[in-house]
C-alpha cells in the first residue's frame, strides 16, 4: 500500500511512499481510508512547529475516512463493510481527557490518515451516519469535534444566548452551524466582506469586518445592548484575547482554541476575575463527544462546509499552500485515489 | 376597583366584587391588569382540590400582564407605564427553590391576577419583551416556565435528543416549541388527529395516538431504534407513567409535572434504577428562570399559541368550563376589561 | 481449575465443579481470583428472581479481587502481578450508561467472580491502591460504587449538605462513610439499636429506630429543623419511599437503588413535583466512577466495613444465608482458597 | 454617629468624622456595626489604585457585622436584635452575576462597614449563626465567600482532588479549610517557613517553600505523581500564573482570584488548550453562595483564623500598614467601638 510519509520536518519532505500492508491486531480494523482533511495544526506539526513533541518519519493528518475491510481477533462492533470515521484521539473514549489519552493524537505523534489502508483500535472509529458521504465525515474529527464540545459539552448554550465565532476557520464554521442547531444568536468576524456575506447565508446574525474595525470587541458589545456575549469561540489567540474579554458578558466563556496568531498572550487578569468570565481550554474531545455530535449531525442532516477546491492525496503540498493561503472557505478535503 | 373573588371553593361561587383600590407599599409596583389565562392548577384551585392548603376568599388565577402605574417608595427597577407579566412565586428569586419561597404563588395562597388593579413586590414581576403584546405574555408565567425549568435549567436539552411531550395542554405545547428552539426531536402524543396535525404544524416531528395504542412507550422505543427517548415531559400523571418509563431511555430524565390524572401513581421501580432514569420534579420556576425564557423568545420572536375563543373576565366561569371540556388547543386567555 | 456453578435457580443448585482453565483472548487478562462478596442482588439472581432475565448455567457473584497471571495480545495497561479489582459492567467505561454497556453485568448475565481463575477485558478491571488489601477491594464493585455513584457523580454532595441512608446494607454504609468524607452530616436509619451503635461509630451524626418510629420521616424534619434533607440514599424500596418524600427537603434528591423491600410502589406525584424534588436511579457506575472512587478511598486510606464472620467458597450456600439473615454487618466476605 | 471617611486617595486621607444617623427606608435595615475586616483590595481602594473606578468621599470596607437595632417599612426577614454579616455585593442575590449587580459592592462604589450605624437592604445581609461571633462573622463577606465560590459552586471539588493555594492571604486559608472540609487534598506555598508551619496545623497536607523553589510548578508535579492538581486557587496573579499552569493537572481549573503581583499577565495559551485547563474568573459571589457557605460552616462548627493583632477603627491606619507589610496569618480584624 502507498502512504504520504514526511521524512523530515518542512512540506518539501512529505512523500508518497510504498509501505507494506498493514494488518489488524487484536481489538484493531483495518481500514481503506478514502478521503482525508487538512487542519491548520497539521501544517505546524509539518512545518516542525512542535519541535521535539512530534517525530519523523511520520503519516501526516488527523482526521480520515473509508471502509473496514478486515477486523482483528476481539473486535465486536464493527465488521467488514462499515463505514468509519476516525477520532482524533486513539484512546479518549468519554469522560475528562487523560495525560495519557491526550498523547494518542493521529497525525502525530500516531500515524494519521495520509495513506491508502490503516489499523484502528475498534475504539478509535466512528461509524459514520447514513447522512454524510465519506468525504463528508473525513472533515469532521478534529474541528467539528473541537467546536461541539465547547459548545455542547465543556458548555451548553441555548436559545437565549449569543455566540461570537472569529473568522471562517473550520472549528468558526461548525461552531456557526452548532450554534445555530441550539437556537443561538451568533456573531460572526472576518477580515473578508465576501467571507462575512457566506457566514450570513449559513446563518450568521450579525457580521463584522475586524479589518475594518480592530476594536471589535466595543462593536460586539453594542450589538448586545451592552451586555455582551455569552460564549467566544476563541481561534485567534494572541492578537484577539484581548478583544475577546471586551465582548464577553458578566459570567460568559471564552473557548481558547487557536493557534493561528501565536503561542504566547498578554492578559488582563482583572477582565477575567472581575466579570468572572470562564476562558475554557478545548482540545478537539473523546470519542463519546465525537459521537454525540454525529447523533446531532444525523438527526438534522446537517452538511459540513467544504471548500469547492479538491485535492488529490498526491498534490497534499499544493493543499497545504491553499490552506496557508487563507483563500479556502470550508475544510480543505483530500483524496486519497486508490 | 372590580376583582373576580373565590368565596368559597366551586365554579359558582366566582364573583365579580367591587373593593378598595390597592396602594403600592414599599418596594412594590401598582399594575393595571389587562389579560390573564388559566391553568389546570387554577381549576382544582376553585374546586376546593388543594383542600385546606388553600383559603377563601381568593383571587383565583396566577398568570397575567399589564401596566406600570405607579411605584411604591423605594422601587428602582421599574416605572409608570412599563409593560410587565406576573411571576409564579412572587418570592422565588433565583437558584433552588426554598419552602418559603415555594409558599408565595398567585391565585391561591397568594390573591391572583384577575383584578383591575394588584400590588406586586418589583421582583414578582418581569418586563414583557417587545416582540410580546400583552395577552401573549399574560399567559406565560406557570405553563411556559414550567417547560422552559424543565427542558433548559434543570435539565439542559440539545440537538442530539428526542423529547416526547404528552397532550396538547399549555405546558406540552411550550415544551415543544422550546425543544424545537434547542434542536431536539420532537415526539408528541394525543388521542386527537385533529390535535396531532396541529402539533405537527408546530414542528413535531412524530406524533402517536394514545387513544389507538394505549401502549405507546413501545411504539416510542420503536420510533427511536430501540434507544428511547432522552427527556418525556410527563404531565398525565398515574395513568402514563408506566408508558413513559418504557419510552425513556437509559441515562433519560423524566421531568414530573402532572396533576391530570390524578395524585396517586405506582411505579415499578427497577424500571427507573436499571437505567438510572431520573424523575425530575418540576414545579414551576424561579423569576431568573422566567427571564431566561423571554430573553430566548424575544430573541426568538416566538409566539405562545392562545386557543382562538377568548374569554371576558365576567365569563369565567364560561372560561373554566371551555378548559375542562378539553377542547382548546393552547392556552386559555381572559381579557380584563375595564 | 475449579468454579462454583449454578446449575439451576436455587442456593441448593450451587455446585463446585471443575472446568478448563480460561485463556486470555485478545484484550484479555487472566485473574487468579483470591477475594468475592456478596451483594443482595446475588441473591436475587440465585434465587431466580429475575426469571427469564438470567441464564444457568452462570458463575454467580459481580465482586472480585485477584492478580493478573497473564496477559493476552494487545493488553497495555495491565501486567502479570497487578492486583486488579472487578467492574460491576464490563463494557461500561465511563460517560453516562448505554443499553449495551448495562447487558455487561458479571454475576448475571456474564459469568462473576466464584472461581479461581478468570479472563477479563483489560479495561472490566481497576487496580487496586496499595491501600487495600486484596479482601478489601473485592467487597467494593457493587455497592461502594453505587454509593460513589449516588453522591460524587450523578449528585455532588458537600459540607453544608445532610444526607439520610436507610438500614446498614453494603450501599448504606459506604453512603456513610463518602458521605462523611465530603464533609456532609448523616442521619441513619435501622432497625437495631446495636446497629445504630455501630453507625454511629462510622461517624453517623444522628440515628433514627424506625422499628420504633414508623413514620421516621416526620422526625428527619425534625432534625433538619423543617427543611429536610438534601439527599436521601433509597435502598428500601416499596415501604420507605412514601417516608423518604416526607424526609427530603425542597429541591433534594433521593436516589433510587433498592430491591430490598419489593419492585411495586405507590408514589404520591405531588411530593415529588411540588417541592421539586428529583428521584434519581443508580445502577453501580461505570468504570471511570469506580476508579474515582478508587482515588478517595487511597487518598483517605478508607477502610470498608467488612462483617467479622468470613465465608470460604466451598460454604457459599452459609454465606447467602447469613446475608439473608440480615445478621451481618458490613459487606459478606468469600475467601477464593487455592 | 461616627464613620472613617476616605477624602480623598490615600492612606492618610481616612479621617473619622461625625455624620448623621441614618434611617432606614423601604426595605432597608439599620444596623449597628460591631466590626469589620480588611481584604487587600481594600487597600486598593484606599490607595487610589482603582483610578477613576471609585469616588470620593467613600466609607472604605466591604467587610462587617453586627446588630439590627431598626427596620424600615417593608422589611419581613429580619429584626430588631438579629446578628448579620454585609454582603459584599448588595444586589447580587444568586444565579450568575449581572453588571448591575456587580456594580454594588460595599466600600466602593457603595460606602463600606467602617462605620457605626449603616442601612443595608433586607437582602444585602446574611443572617449570623450560633457558631460564630460577631467578629468572626465580620471577616467572611469578601474572602471566605470567594474561596466558597470557587471551591463548591463554580466548581465542586470532592475527595479524590488536590487542591493547590497559594500563600497565606485571606482566601487561601480560607480555601484551605473548606478543601479539607470537602476531603481534598491541600498543598500549600508560601515564602515563610514559619508560616507552612501554622497551614499545617490547619491542614494542609503538603507546603512549598516558593522562596526557595521559584519553578514549585514542577515540585508539585511531583507530589502529584506527574498528573498535577485538580485545582488551583490563584492569588498571586503576574507573577506566578505560570507555575500554576504547570502545576495544574489535565482537565484541572485554575480559580483566578487575585490582584497581588499586578494585573497584567503573559500566557502561553497552548498550556491552556492542549490540556483543556479552565480558568475560572471569581469575583466573590452572591448572597445564595454567601448563606451556602454559612451553612456549612455553622454545621462544622469551623472557625476563620484571625490574625492576633486587633486594631480600633480609629487605627485604621495601623491596620492598613500591617496588612501591606505582609506580617499577619489570618484575617486583619477592626473593632468598632462605640
Amino acid at each position: 500500500m502507498r502512504a504520504v510519509v514526511l521524512h523530515a520536518f518542512g512540506l518539501e519532505q512529505l512523500k508518497l511512499v510504498e509501505l507494506p500492508d498493514p494488518v489488524p491486531g487484536p481489538g484493531e480494523v483495518l481500514v481503506k481510508l478514502r478521503h482525508a482533511s487538512l487542519n491548520y495544526r497539521d501544517l505546524v506539526v509539518v512545518s516542525g512547529g512542535y519541535g521535539r513533541q512530534m517525530r519523523t518519519p511520520l503519516v501526516p493528518l488527523s482526521d480520515g475516512a473509508g471502509e473496514v475491510i478486515a477486523i482483528g481477533p476481539g473486535v465486536r462492533g464493527l465488521a467488514q463493510g462499515d463505514r468509519v470515521m476516525t477520532c482524533f484521539f486513539q484512546h479518549w473514549l468519554a469522560g475528562p481527557p487523560s495525560a495519557q489519552a491526550l498523547g494518542t493524537s493521529l497525525g502525530g505523534p500516531l500515524d494519521g490518515t495520509l495513506r491508502e489502508l490503516a489499523c484502528f483500535p475498534e475504539h478509535g472509529l466512528c461509524r459514520v451516519p447514513e447522512s454524510l458521504t465519506l468525504e463528508q465525515a473525513a472533515v469532521l474529527p478534529c474541528a467539528a469535534v473541537t467546536a461541539w464540545n465547547a459548545l455542547a459539552e465543556l458548555s451548553r448554550i441555548g436559545p437565549a444566548d449569543t455566540v461570537l465565532v472569529q473568522g471562517t476557520g473550520g472549528v468558526s464554521l461548525f461552531a456557526l452551524q452548532f450554534a445555530k442547531l441550539m437556537g443561538a444568536r451568533v456573531i460572526a468576524t472576518s477580515s473578508s466582506d465576501e467571507k462575512l456575506e457566506r457566514v450570513r447565508a449559513l446563518g450568521a446574525d450579525h457580521t463584522l469586518n475586524y479589518a475594518r474595525d480592530p476594536a471589535w470587541g466595543k462593536a460586539v458589545r453594542e450589538l448586545t445592548a451592552g451586555r455582551g456575549v455569552d460564549h467566544v469561540i476563541e481561534v485567534g489567540g494572541a492578537g484577539t484575547l484581548a478583544q475577546s474579554l471586551r465582548a464577553v458578558g458578566d459570567g460568559g466563556t471564552i473557548s481558547l482554541i487557536g493557534v493561528l496568531s501565536g503561542a504566547r498572550n498578554e492578559i488582563h487578569l482583572p477582565h477575567v476575575f472581575m466579570p468572572q468570565v470562564r476562558l475554557q481550554g478545548v482540545v478537539v474531545g473523546s470519542r463519546a463527544t465525537a459521537q454525540h455530535m454525529l447523533d446531532a449531525i444525523a438527526a438534522h442532516g446537517l452538511l459540513p462546509v467544504i471548500d469547492p477546491r479538491r485535492f488529490a492525496w498526491t498534490a497534499i503540498g499544493d493543499a497545504f499552500e491553499h490552506l496557508r493561503a487563507g483563500k479556502h472557505f470550508g475544510k480543505v478535503a483530500i483524496e486519497i485515489a486508490s
